[in-house]
């Protein structure tokens, strides 16, 4: 029976693996390889009151464990492989292909290595964007700045087929695909289609999400740079909301579903008061709404700062019809609204009040990765590397409980993931803001509230 | 005869000075002392070439050195000092009331010192921000925290009788004010009203602009830290642009008529493409213009990077009759102007650009200030506790060819510090550019275009 | 029958929680507070190929989840805390001292908090340090400074018995110690000691590592920082190294027992040639020896960059029978020794070559906490305080699997976190670096050398 | 008559200079260039009480100032320039390198340009070090990197004529020459022996001390980053100082003669309690010795941060015979020493008392250039480029009162610039540390000691 964990492959694996960590030496012991049968368990939650004796086997969520296999599929001082980069920036985009390259090269001695540029939109013949051919030497230093040295571009989405194409013209034998949501959507149809042709090609993603968005992904690369440049910018944000007469900061971090940077960036810096994410919907006016509880708040400490995610209060905004290259709709900028919204709210107040926003975005997702997202990014290459050869396809390579696993990209993009009201990150954040559980009010009945 | 040069003094100073760098002698060496009359030449350059052969020393124009006297006017322990940070943030504020509070308290023992909250309105009755009395301990570690420990704010200035008023409820012996051109003028216009009251009060200013655009002033506190912080966010500008199908980015930094910030953050980070600046009037459109530089730029080389400075280009944009409260003209966003006309031209063209935005502004004005400005913070702090005990008012602590010295604020104020088009500055951020050296249409004659 | 897992409590808690995150509400969620039932599996591997059909729920290991709990055994607005950091500086210490009193004031109510100065030794009349006595105010901004607003001391455990009676004559009721594997021991000592006095008394660690080898603690606080800070080191000297002729820097990072820094930094900063550690003998001599395999590669590239853990090649120096007051064998110093070692091997060589030696054990240790470490200590020092609360007494907050838990002190201190030859981070080391997987002669066989 | 100022020249510049500050402009605005009768002041400083009526031009101390010429000596395209870099690493090397290249290619046109490497001995073929040929492409982004490209070393300089040789036969005619004090000596002997040999060759030197100890150089490149760098040190160490039970840390810098870092460091850091320079000999017994007052700073604050430069106290330690291949004399280790004197001190005191040593050179030096010394470094590659172009050799590139001057090379090497005792820059240190000015026994009167 299939199993939604299974990972999908191209054909038995034949050939004998040439990995090896030491280069001067022939024999790798046989414990740095992973076996097949291994496995972690994706719940590892445990509620004793409840009747459960023991627990069958084979009814356990499990996750195949990632990494170099003795035998592998490819040869792969043969095969031909490309690697692209899509969406918006992210920290360690440069780290995951210099990995990726570094271990083709040096671990299994592939030499014909294609740059895809400029995201899905470098397959397309119209753009005229032509792949790069990428030796150790032309990613060695890549790694010190930000971004991603292929270009990155939303869309393409939309041309499966002539993505196909291309993928057979250059006679690719594997595709590592760097991307969100939508990029590993579009992987999945490229993988499909080139598996109707009985095309043997891998299809190999790694995740891709500064918001952290991804399920089955723990936690995102380049997320704890991001975080920690939010919190760079909070730290401006709370000297100018000080510094004012009755000064209110407002500060925009990326978070289109997901408030994960948000809360994150709230329990790193100790300053915020108030943080607003997209899943948790607040009103504006009324007894428990935002503006409220925001004019208490400086009523009492005669400053505030309010952190929010883009995708939060929408529902506040005029719906956008339009959507972007990747196809997110079109969001409408919440930052400057909240500015407008406690300006007008405070218009008619006795008091002088002085509001700044501070929209840090571009400089938190092009900024280097950190040196423990440095670390993720080289492992997150070498395990997509040591996938691909194995012969694994259509398949995302992940950390969870602190271990590197394939998870089916079918898988991963079935669900999202994001801050739930009732999970300790959001109770914590709460506690860290001091601001109300939820600023809905009918949520909240009166006697809730002190 | 007068000299725009002169220092005005209360009296003649009769006190000998407590002053001594160590703590625990008692004999201070005279060559620690400034003698009055020590002073610095303001034209240092030669031109062997003009029939000069000897310079009447008194044509001559000097500056007055800061530093320790032996004698001072005031009795350091008896009086009542205070101290008050107007207009908009900038590194090193934190540092400068430290300093002045330091020197105060150890050097001079004198032990009432007063920060005045908020800006000239916190002596303003209405405004209810009763003044912190200031111990060594609650300034000790203010200097690791951007921005001003007393709060700021712009306006006050047309209540000169008001804040004199309070001045003399206070009892105020010295103010120390930090702040930028218009905060000088009204503390030359509350000076004098003291001084028609007969009052025995030195007001010292220590200029604050974080534009670099006070004249008499080689390098105002708080510049290289912005500086600094403006080229990290040109780094995460560049990479932006580099990443992105035809990318451009338009950087806005601060310089409402000097565009200093901008020139410095060019020639230290390489990156930028086209510096605009207010001193530099350009023309959008026209062969010479700078949409048509920019379309080449981005032909040859597919991407740009645009800084300019927030007062450049106004004279395309509608005049705002409206001022904020420090008496600037409000003017309209150069940023998001930029970004239209950007778009709008490159509507019509048959490829895809991408064009973004970053305002750093609040960023790095609100950074705490680097190891070499917290230096000069210091020493400006030091150097204004000294000229209000020798009774000097009226006078601005500055710098000039790497010494302290004094300037009469009425000179400060009468002119501006700008780049100037034949400038080495200038000249030297054209050629690190790679743009024109003007993009007006009209200033360069066809021939000259290559 | 005792489980190894199982938490020991002073008493039925019976008093209703006051915790609420949300200052103004007085209804907590009941999804908020952790059930006692709640457990998470420690070990997550399955072998499918192992014939296991289920797994009885009573033999799996299993850590108890930390976390609030609804019922709490003391009153406490009635008790008295004590805090104390002990051994050498972490980063992160006083990021968990402010949360530990933040969350005893705010949460709880606790108004009676002490912190004892200088660790164990502030609990020893002859050394004078009278607690200091803490609130909110006191701990609000320590968090930007590296260290422990308490100071910190090794020493003072054979004075169990002194420290109890000090325990109990400032009447704790419950005390919160910071520090490592030898600290922590103590805390048990102590406990059992007040235990027999029949004294109430939760005693709770928070364990301190910056070498992470502790065991079930999977990241230790301030490991990510100091890892980060030996990555700037490793900067400097690998441009040391590329800039001399045949030149070699060696770097020595924290690791008395275990290399994690080593190997963590080595990862994410992708210069390093050799990294020795405690875990990992190596011969210095020989055909498989450092110096011979330093010597290969200083011919093929010019440069080498080698990375030591302090405890690493302790076999090759002369055995010191001193120890530090925390009964730490003193270790020579295995940087300097390399250093000799490598001048001594060259020598005889007709070239020139250029050894440096960089040691930022300081700089490392003494650093603030980073972002993501300062959510990890901010929910520690959480956890804590709850877990003292209930009544949970002689246990450690840990991390495992990503989730808060309780572990025995008895269990954590049973055995180290070591660095295994076979694990992956080691593979990955040897693969980085391009150095053997062991240089032992003896322990590899000619043949396996290429 | 041959004044010391007067700059060589190695003939009449007939040739029309291509510069242009802008690419696509064909005509330099006259004001870009800089006329060989610009001359800046030396002496700034006045003295009114002094009687000098009148101050004869031809007597005053005048530099040349630096710039583009508008005729030049050589044929820039036919021309072929070497560079090299000298002794120890210092922030902003390959800033200097990158600057030159560029110059030379996009200013003048030049194509043939060498990089020499590893110092003087890339000349000396025994070595074989062949030198790199650079173009733009090579030296790009070096500028992210700290250190220098071409490496570096000490010595070669006893081998005047085989550089000379080797110059001639490489067919240098412009040599850049980076290093200090001991190389500009030998950068004069080369240029001599070359003048000798009737070669029209320009040597420019471009002065690198990051002890800041070169007369005539305002402030070296590279001396604020290593600044910097060493207050990131300081904080480190103030917080172990802090931390333990009677900490003292001693942290070690640069400055073999001159005291600058370490007095620049102290103002910028806040934290440091004594600072012992090269230029003020200390006692360390006695009543006014350093340890008495160590221990009285001890005993009231309960902590101690010692700033000690390579240089200081030298005195106290035995002379050694040996020298390093610059020709300095091997300095025994001041911090070693410094801590060994102060545990001895104290080991008969009842008290405990924790000593640190912290020495943070190679990361101070080998750290990239911070954005001030970027800007510095970029003009004095540039001006560089400019004075050889016109034929002047022997020539410094330098900067007096915030202006690019030339100043002759045996001018430059004559004297040594050094902290005085009078200077304020020791005032202000004395200050900030609380130290005594002096602390020798002999040099202050018991009558001066309170």
């Amino acid at each position: 029976m299939q199993n939604v964990f299974d990972i999908l492959k191209l054909g038995e694996p034949a050939i004998l693996s040439p990995y090896s960590p030491a280069k001067h030496e022939i024999t790798t012991p046989v414990e740095y390889f992973v076996s097949d049968s291994h496995r972690i368990l994706n719940n590892i939650e445990v509620d004793l009151s409840q009747p459960s004796p023991s627990v069958p086997l084979e009814n356990l969520e499990m996750m195949e464990l990632a990494g170099p296999r003795q035998k592998i599929f490819f040869d792969p001082t043969k095969i031909r492989a490309g690697i692209v980069t899509c969406g918006g920036l992210c920290p360690g985009l440069n780290n995951v292909i210099r990995s990726v390259v570094m271990s083709l090269w040096y671990i299994y001695g592939t030499r014909t290595i294609f740059g895809i540029r400029n995201g899905l939109k470098g397959f397309l013949k119209e753009y005229g964007f032509p792949p790069l051919q990428l030796t150790p030497d032309d990613v060695d230093n890549i790694h010190s700045q930000g971004g991603t040295m292929l270009g990155s571009s939303r869309g393409g989405r939309d041309r499966i087929l002539d993505i196909a194409n291309c993928i057979m013209n250059m006679k690719l034998d594997m595709l590592f695909i760097i991307g969100g949501d939508g990029t590993q959507r579009a992987a999945l149809a490229i993988s499909k289609e080139l598996r109707e042709r009985q095309q043997k090609i891998a299809v190999v993603g790694i995740p891709k999400t500064i918001d952290n968005d991804l399920s089955f992904v723990e936690k995102s690369f380049g997320f704890e740079t991001a975080v920690a440049k939010a919190v760079e910018a909070l730290a401006a944000a709370h000297t100018e909301a000080l510094d004012a007469i009755n000064g209110m900061t407002v500060v925009k971090v990326m978070g289109r579903e997901s408030g994960f940077i948000a809360c994150h960036a709230t329990l790193a810096s100790n300053d915020v008061n108030f943080t607003l994410i997209p899943e948790i919907p607040f009103d504006l006016q009324g007894p428990n709404g935002f503006l409220t509880h925001l004019e208490r708040r400086l009523m009492s400490r005669k400053h505030a700062l309010i952190l929010v995610a883009e995708g939060a209060g929408q529902e506040h905004m005029p719906v956008s019809a339009e959507t972007d290259e990747s196809g997110n709709k079109k969001l409408p900028d919440v930052g400057n609204f909240l500015v407008k919204e406690i300006k007008k709210y405070f218009s008619s107040k006795p008091y002088e009040v002085n509001v700044k926003y501070i929209d840090p975005s571009y400089i938190i997702r092009a900024a280097p990765a950190n040196p423990n997202d440095s670390i993720y990014c080289y492992r997150l290459g070498n395990m997509a590397v040591h996938a691909a050869m194995s012969g694994r396809t259509e398949v995302l390579i992940s950390r969870l409980h602190h271990q590197f696993i394939h998870v089916p990209i079918s898988l991963a993009v079935s669900r999202r993931n994001v801050v739930d009201i009732h999970d300790p990150l959001w109770r914590d954040v709460v506690q860290a803001t001091g601001q109300p559980m939820s600023m809905k009010n009918s949520a909240v009945s009166e006697s809730r509230i002190l």
